[in-house]
Parts: C-alpha cells; sequence; structure tokens
C-alpha cells in the first residue's frame, strides 16, 4: 500500500499545530489507523519532510519515538497587504520568518502586480538555485472584499476590481494563494499565537477597515474565497451620525476604524490635525493621559465593539477573542469596556470560558499567517503534495 | 477489503439528500473512489439498505443502474418538543412519517421522563415484534438551553436543568439523539424542504421563544451539543423597554417571540384579554385586516427580526434565510419588511442571491428533523451501522 494525500494532509495538518507527536499521538490525534500512520511516517521521514525528535521514555520502560515537521522542509513566501505597506517574507516549513522586505505604499494610489512582483523578487534574489527549488509556494493577505472572480477591491491599496488572483499566478513560477487579512492572522494565532489550543475562536482587526475571521468547531469561517465575517458593516447604532465609507449609517467601521477614531477625537477637541497624519494610538495615549475628549472617543469604541462582538459570540460562542491591527495599542484601555458591553449583552452560559486577548504576534502576524496560507494551500494540492513528498513515494 | 463506516456513512449521507444516484454520481458526490464505491454499493444492496430504481439510458446508448435508499431499511423514533405539545412519529428510513401522536403540555408544568416513555410507547404499541426490530433509533428535538452535562433548561416544558439526555436513554432499548428544535428543523430542510440545494443557509423560528439555526459551507453551526446561534438573545434595540425573559433590556425574544407579538399588540389597543389565550396569528388577521396597532406590531416585528437577520447575513453569508414556526403564519406581512430592512444594512454583495422563504414543512418539520437527527446519529454510531448493515458485512 502507498501513502495516500489524505494521510499526508491529516499527518502534516495535525503536526503543524504540535511542536511534536509520538506515534500514538497522531494515531489519536488524526483518526487514522495505526498501518497508515506507519507508512506515513516512513515516507515522510523519507521524504525528509518529518524528523525524528528524540525518545519520550514512558512508565512502561518502553522508548516512544517523537516526531515533528522538518524546519527546512520546503520555503514559503509570504505577502502582506495589510495597511499602507507591502510587506514580503521567506519562511521556512515552520513559518518562521528567515527574511523580510517592506515598502510602503502612497494611500489611495493603485498598488500594481509589478509592485508585487518587485517585492517578492527582492527576498527570492538572495537565494541560491537549490533553495529557490525547495520554495513550494506563495501565500498572500489582503485587505477589502473579493468578488467571484477573485477580484479584490480594498481602499487601501487603491484597489477597485483589482484582477489580483488572474495577474499574480502568472507571473510566479510556484502556485500562490490568496485570502483576506484576518483568515490569514486567525491562521497565525492558531498556529504559533495564542489561539493554539481554541477550535473555536474570534480574530477582529481595526486598522484603515475591519476585519474579523472566526473558526467554528475548527473549521474557518465561512471558508476561503467566500464572502463574510463583515464584521465591521454590522449595523451597530443605526441612529448614528457616522456615515460609512459603504454608505449605510451606523457601521461599526464608521466608529472603530483608525481614521474614524482619529475623526472623532479631533472634532470633539477642536483640533485641526489632519487626520491622515495623526495616529490612532495618540488617542489612546491622551487617553492614558486623562485627556477627557480621548476618554470619551474610547469608551465609545469599547461600546461598540463590545455590542458587536456580544452579537458574534451570542451566533458562534467562541471562547476566545482575539484583538489584532491597531486595536493592540488600545488593549489595556479598551478589554475592559468590552468586557463590561458583553456583560451586558450575553448571556451568562456564554461568558464563563470566554477569554479577551490581544494578539501576541504584532507586525509579523500578516507575514506568517500568509506563510500558513500558504502551507494550507500546499495540502490540498496535490502538485505541490507531490513535490514535497514526491521522491519517497516513488 | 471489506466495506468501511466511513464508506457507508458518506453514501448515505449524499443519498438522504438525493433522491436517486447513479454509480458515477455517487464517485462524484462522495469524493470516494470507483472501487470504494462498487464495495460500498454491494454490502449496501446485499443488506436491503440501498435498492436499485431503474436505470437511464446515456446518449452513448449505455445503461447505468440508478440506486436510492430503502425506504424500508429502518425505522425511526421522533419526538418534537417544541411549543405546548409533545409530537412523537415514527418514521421510515426516508424520514416519511407513518404514524403520530400528540399530546398538550400543561404550560409551565414540568413534562417528566414518564410522559416522554409513555408517548414512545404509544407511537411503538402498533407494531410487530419484526417491525419493532427494525427501530434503529429515537431523535429528540427539544427548546431551550442545554448544559454541558446535557440537562435542558426549557421554559414551555417547565424544564430547569432536567436531566433529558442522562434519563431517557436508560428507559429506552435503542440510541437516543438529542438536539435543539432548531438544528433539527434546519436538517429536514435540508432533507426534504426548501434547502435541498442549499449548503449556506439560516433557519429561523418564533414561538414561546426564539430558535436559529445555520449551515455554513454544508457544517451544522455551531456543532450539535454546543450552545450558539442563540439568535433571540441578540441585542437589537438596547434603548428598548422591552424586558426579556432572561433579565436582559432589548433582546430580538423580548419582541419577536409570539407571546410578545400579544403582548404589545394588546397594549397597544387597550384590551384587555389575556395574551395567552390570544394567538400570534390574531396580530397578523388584524394586520391584514387594517387594524392600526396590528399594523404597528408587524412593522416592528419585522424591522427588528430584519435588523437581527442584518448581523447573521453580514457574518455568516447564507443563501436562504427560512423563516419557522409562527413567522410562517405571518410570511406575506413580515418577508417584505424584512427584505427592505436588510437592503437597509447588508452590503449589496450579500444580498445579490439571498433568497427570504417561510418553510413548507409546517407542522411536521419537528418531527421529520427529529428523525433526521436519529438517521445523521445513526450513522456516527458504529454499533447502528452494524445493524443496519451487519449482516452483508460479515
Amino acid at each position: 500500500v502507498t501513502v495516500s494525500n489524505q494521510w499526508i494532509r491529516r499527518v502534516l495538518a495535525y503536526l503543524r499545530r504540535q511542536p511534536a507527536a509520538t506515534r500514538s499521538e497522531l494515531i489519536e490525534g488524526t483518526g487514522l489507523n495505526p498501518a497508515c500512520i506507519s507508512i506515513t511516517i516512513t515516507a515522510l521521514l523519507k521524504a525528509g519532510v518529518l524528523q525524528q525528535s528524540g525518545e519520550v521514555h514512558g512508565q512502561s520502560g518502553r522508548k516512544r519515538q517523537v516526531f515533528r515537521l522538518s524546519p527546512e522542509a520546503a520555503l514559503l513566501v509570504a505577502v502582506d497587504l495589510e495597511g499602507t505597506s507591502v510587506r514580503v517574507g521567506l519562511t521556512n516549513f515552520l513559518v518562521d520568518i528567515r527574511y523580510r522586505w517592506e515598502e510602503r505604499v502612497s494611500f489611495r494610489c493603485e498598488l500594481t502586480t509589478e509592485d508585487l512582483i518587485r517585492g517578492i523578487g527582492h527576498v527570492l534574489g538572495g537565494l541560491t538555485e537549490a533553495e529557490r527549488g525547495r520554495v513550494l509556494a506563495v501565500g498572500v493577505a489582503h485587505t477589502g472584499i473579493v468578488d467571484a472572480r477573485g477580484r479584490v477591491t480594498a481602499v487601501n491599496l487603491g484597489w477597485s476590481d483589482f484582477p489580483l488572483e488572474e495577474e499574480l499566478p502568472k507571473r510566479l513560477p510556484v502556485p500562490v494563494f490568496f485570502d483576506r487579512s484576518g483568515n490569514c492572522k486567525i491562521l497565525a494565532e492558531r498556529w504559533n499565537g495564542v489561539a493554539q489550543q481554541s477550535d473555536n475562536c474570534v480574530y477582529v482587526l481595526a486598522g484603515i477597515g475591519i476585519g474579523m475571521a472566526a473558526f467554528v468547531d475548527g473549521h474557518l469561517l465561512p471558508a476561503e474565497h467566500r464572502l463574510g465575517g463583515e464584521f465591521g458593516h454590522l449595523t451597530i447604532d443605526p441612529g448614528a451620525a457616522d456615515r460609512c465609507q459603504c454608505g449605510k449609517r451606523g457601521c461599526l467601521e464608521a466608529i472603530i476604524s483608525s481614521p474614524n477614531i482619529v475623526r472623532q477625537y479631533l472634532a470633539l477637541c477642536g483640533h485641526v490635525a489632519e487626520a491622515e497624519s495623526f495616529p490612532a494610538d495618540g488617542v489612546y495615549a491622551a487617553a492614558r493621559a486623562g485627556d477627557g475628549a480621548a476618554r470619551q472617543v474610547v469608551a465609545r469604541v469599547a461600546a461598540c465593539l463590545g455590542l458587536g462582538l456580544s452579537h458574534v459570540v451570542t451566533l458562534l460562542n467562541p471562547d476566545l477573542v482575539i484583538l489584532g491591527g491597531d486595536l493592540i495599542a488600545g488593549q489595556d484601555l479598551l478589554i475592559p469596556g468590552i468586557r463590561a458591553e458583553l456583560g451586558r449583552h450575553c448571556l451568562p452560559q456564554f461568558l464563563k470560558d470566554l477569554e479577551v486577548k490581544a494578539s501576541p504576534l504584532g507586525l509579523d502576524s500578516g507575514l506568517r499567517g500568509a506563510a500558513s496560507l500558504a502551507f494550507r494551500g500546499a495540502l490540498e494540492n496535490p502538485q505541490l503534495l507531490a513535490k514535497l513528498v514526491g521522491a519517497a513515494r516513488a
């Protein structure tokens, strides 16, 4: 019997979230039977995708081998298009970042395919021929909304129906996987961040726009390439004067995105600074210093974010809410307000085991997320699995 | 090679939602390879779980056999505990109801395990010994909230931490599967109702309480036995005076549940009728007759339900919203108002392919749903699969 792609997928997906595992942990964790696990381990060791990593000695006196993913089994390219920067990274198979390149995008100027190719070129430029051969796939994390044909509309990149998924793959020698920033970032949290133990978690990020992603019962929701999780466009305050860039009134985004936090603060305190040159963390700093206007804005942001999150909690029952993007800078001010609001709007059953935490991955979460997306995409792609494991299979 | 439970599960789960299928449709629909499908078809035909159902003649001139589930492969018992009745039904393997028994529950008097056993006894009483042997499982659809130990709190049944999942199985000779009404009803819609073509649908029902269930990318959400989808406890109007029985203000349930619809109507028009003796469809009838107070209440119900649904649509992006329970009686009045509200609060991308429909299954949806739950549970239970297919397997 030769190893099947399904077995390989299950073993790699399981080990992705574990530092290491014994044979019996692999059997339990993947649901595969002992014979399948043995065949798969043998093939993956032979291909250098798995490595033996010491032994454990059990109470019975029996030694058990421990396996883990080989960090150097492949290289992954990560592209993070959140905010107003293009960040490109090269990671190993465990999505540890080896090399970074970053360039600022002029706000609302259209980023081109050429710009992306140049950025990826910078990262691949320093590789030897042999290293290039080990590049498995590219993952791209982007903001905005994707249509059924893979065209992206994203304000921060100046894109309106930009044919990202059509153009970029034509110019690259390895497969490219695309997803929205929120989905990529929650993948990174599940692999390397605060959500390693959670199958039911929600990630909310604020910046120029708002992003959300959720795992429910271990499934990313909704599946890649389906619109959903438009947390920023929940109508939170139908009577509010704040108009969203989508045209509606009362959207959460019109209250809690970074430019809107700054807008509200400047309006309240009569400052004449340009909103675009004033960062949202300036408002958090002012609130910490006791500035009344800043405190008022931060309280409204926490209340509206808390009400929006109460809807998500009441519908999906996560055990963990992760705050990302510019919300991280305000975590000390926002989390108590969010918790108070959740207490006001959620049934106690939902709150018992619910944690609200800021992402610990910081600026790297986008790159790690994009690399995680590439890893995940590679598992589903028979050609890439063949490239990864091929030699050992024949 | 003997047939595996996984192959049987996939074939039965696929055929459950198809009237019939050819061998190549089974291969495509289950993702199993031709050899596995052949082994599985042979075993299921031999066990009488599948039957051949004619042939199709293709353009190539080749005849292809068509297979479907045998209606008499097994019997299922369905228990529906929605509202203030206990309904028990006996269905065949296709969840067609063969026999029904119904008893009213005194509102807020505690329903006992004894009452349930008596109801199930009525349904099983008329069966021959051989027929009893073909009863595979019992499905129970109930309202309320379940804790981690399977204890149910449900106002309509007078239950507070009632140990349903512990008590009932002790008294029955076949396995019992439990789930909340909303989840059961959406299963029925996916199998027999309006959601046969939809992997992304939401079911909302109103009665004494509010229920919700959702399929996202073909997964029931959240999984059985996890709290979630508490649509009725979304805070829709934080400033509202309406107090919910959960203690909060502004819950959707406090505005759109049937007793609350009647309460608002009686308060507006100064009637002194007892709310419990006045049905919600009386309010719909009055609105159709032009009664101003009734129209005002119906407009508020549609607006609040529409706003609540806009949150669900914005987060989950379903292609179908199904209205159930007492909402069915008001569908002509509610659906236009709901659609208008969705248009006000959702991005146009979410509305393009979204349908809002009333459930066509009516009173039987609970029984069919409970039977569907039993079917679904049986597929996951190795003992029951062995009972169903056992003879053919050895």
